[in-house]
């Protein structure tokens, strides 16, 4: 029995196993908490990603490891021999050494630097552990940064875009069409794929050059933002994406599937979309499951995790459906 | 956490784990083996279904119990409350009966009884458990039948077809397009959905009748034989069906989710057809998992199970694929 060990058992691990049993492969996940929800479909190691005891005894006779969120530790990852491998954490974890990667691979972004790089007003993050938004802050008058912090362009966009891109471990690379993600206070709502009048050659050139300057083996998400017709880079994540859970229901292979065939070296599936999809997601509490499953069309996927304010707790697809339908979703998730 | 229980943990009910899992239902199963191969996806009691104990643990808690084989005894459905009920099985384990229920609907079936009422030459099989062509003969003279075996009419069929129907709580009905299918050594090979030119109105008719008559609840699948442009029942299985298969990669809602949907109370998903379907069945063997998924679009699908001769142990279904694509899966299937 092929096993596949991950370090973080959340929904994206859960996802993955859900894609990765049909398989034939088993799961076996480490996560600090033993309410993971991962847990449900793997074995659960609950400890320390620090911890080097448990890491060894994740990967024990694992064919492959991975990881399903992007702050695991760069030690663990080496520890364990993580596919993708170590370069794409470090490279991603630290918005400044991200954000002059991208310059050097000739992918435009946002100014970004000091204050003075950017103008005002700026966005200011902190280099490392953000992410849905959390430790940012807008500057709009020269302030100090402290010594951890980047301040990027405020820029205004006309839309947020991402790219679901995924490479084999000989190389080969494949895209799904690019969504287009709507956010509501710094957490993903929506995303639509494929997104309309989408500049996908643009935006699969910058992935390509992302994904081989790596050596990326597995499924990688690049987010964009649309300004002036032009796309520019805003970071990317070295995993699944939230912005690609549309492909489970609306493509031919999911980002998970083809996430697993990569790291596992077998052949990439097609990342054709069966119909234009469009991607709900429940945040913070479950509307009852009758009102979801009564629009029409609906794929109802939830974690299995308590609802909490902020909190992703699961999501809804639509293929092929009508706006007023994903309308109607997205009422009842915000109500 | 709602639990849904199971008599039976074999790929099918594995199959409805892998579908209600992502509706936040966790899962539990009883089967006589340690290595039932749903206890991947769920909590497996080990023993008889004749164990009550055993049968109030499976029940105690659940929100609804259902079963993924038709041979469970009547007794044990009562005593957890099965869902769809134990008349669905009593009527379906003894042949006689169920052709008679046949008949007493006003469904065509090919004549049966003794070998008087069907002429020669006909097939005998035992009125009770059997499947996949086990406990079968055909008699091409006069012979004495035992006690328990009838006869029936051997019919020249241009084609076998199958419906999957579903009906809610609440009355609701809704079927999947006819599927063909093609058998080899009295195994279920291929099928393919929607079957060309197939009468669905009639056998939707057909469907309604005896869904209603036992008062159903859940997935049915009703055996058809399409003899000179008319259609003759040939059995009904009160269950999921690998004849629809197929409709978890080429149906908008998979029998899997619609069966569960229906179990408990929610409403009946889409049945409409993402794009021409076939499920190529994995019997015997597994080939290499890398020739499979290089197979374009292939949706591959392992039970977990050790191979053995005889034994289905995996699916493959293409959706929208070309006709040699199928073919080659057969090859590899079959070789």
């Amino acid at each position: 029995m092929t096993v596949v060990a991950c370090l973080g058992g959340g929904q994206l691990g859960r996802m993955l196993a859900l894609a990765g049993i049909p398989l034939g492969l088993q799961f076996r996940f480490l996560d600090p908490s033993a309410e993971a929800c991962a847990g449900e479909v793997g074995a659960l190691l609950v400890g320390s990603f620090d911890d080097e005891e448990l890491l060894d005894r994740l990967a024990d006779g694992a064919a492959v490891v991975t990881y399903e969120f992007e702050n695991v530790s760069v030690a663990a990852a080496q520890r364990v021999g993580a596919v993708p491998g170590s370069r794409a954490l470090e490279e991603g974890q630290d918005r400044l050494r991200e954000k002059e990667l991208f310059k050097r691979l000739g992918i435009p972004t946002a100014r970004f630097g000091s204050l003075e790089e950017t103008g005002l007003p700026a966005i200011v993050k902190s280099r490392r552990l953000g992410y849905d938004g959390k430790g940012q802050r807008v500057a709009r008058s020269a302030e100090p940064l402290a010594e951890d912090e980047l301040a990027e362009e405020l820029v205004s966009f006309a839309r947020e875009l991402s790219l679901i891109a995924v490479r084999g471990r000989d190389g080969e690379v494949a895209f799904y069409p690019l969504a287009e993600n709507v956010h509501r206070d710094g957490i993903l709502q929506v995303s639509r794929a494929p997104a309309a009048a989408g500049a996908d050659d643009v935006a699969q050139g910058y992935g390509r050059r992302l994904l081989e300057e790596l050596d990326y083996v597995g499924v990688l998400a690049l987010e964009l933002f649309e300004v002036d017709g032009e796309l520019l880079a805003n970071e990317f994540a070295p995993r699944v994406h939230n912005s690609g859970h549309w492909t489970i229901d609306g493509a031919v292979t999911s980002q998970f599937e083809n996430h697993l065939r990569a790291i596992l070296g077998w052949p990439l599936g097609s990342t054709a979309v069966v119909a234009p999809s469009a991607m709900v997601n429940l945040v913070g509490s479950i509307p009852a499951i009758e009102q979801l499953l009564a629009l029409s069309g609906a794929h109802v996927h939830l974690y299995g995790k308590e609802p909490r304010p902020g909190r992703k707790v699961g999501h809804v697809t639509f293929v092929g459906a009508s706006e007023e339908t994903v309308a109607e979703a997205v009422r009842l998730a915000t109500s």
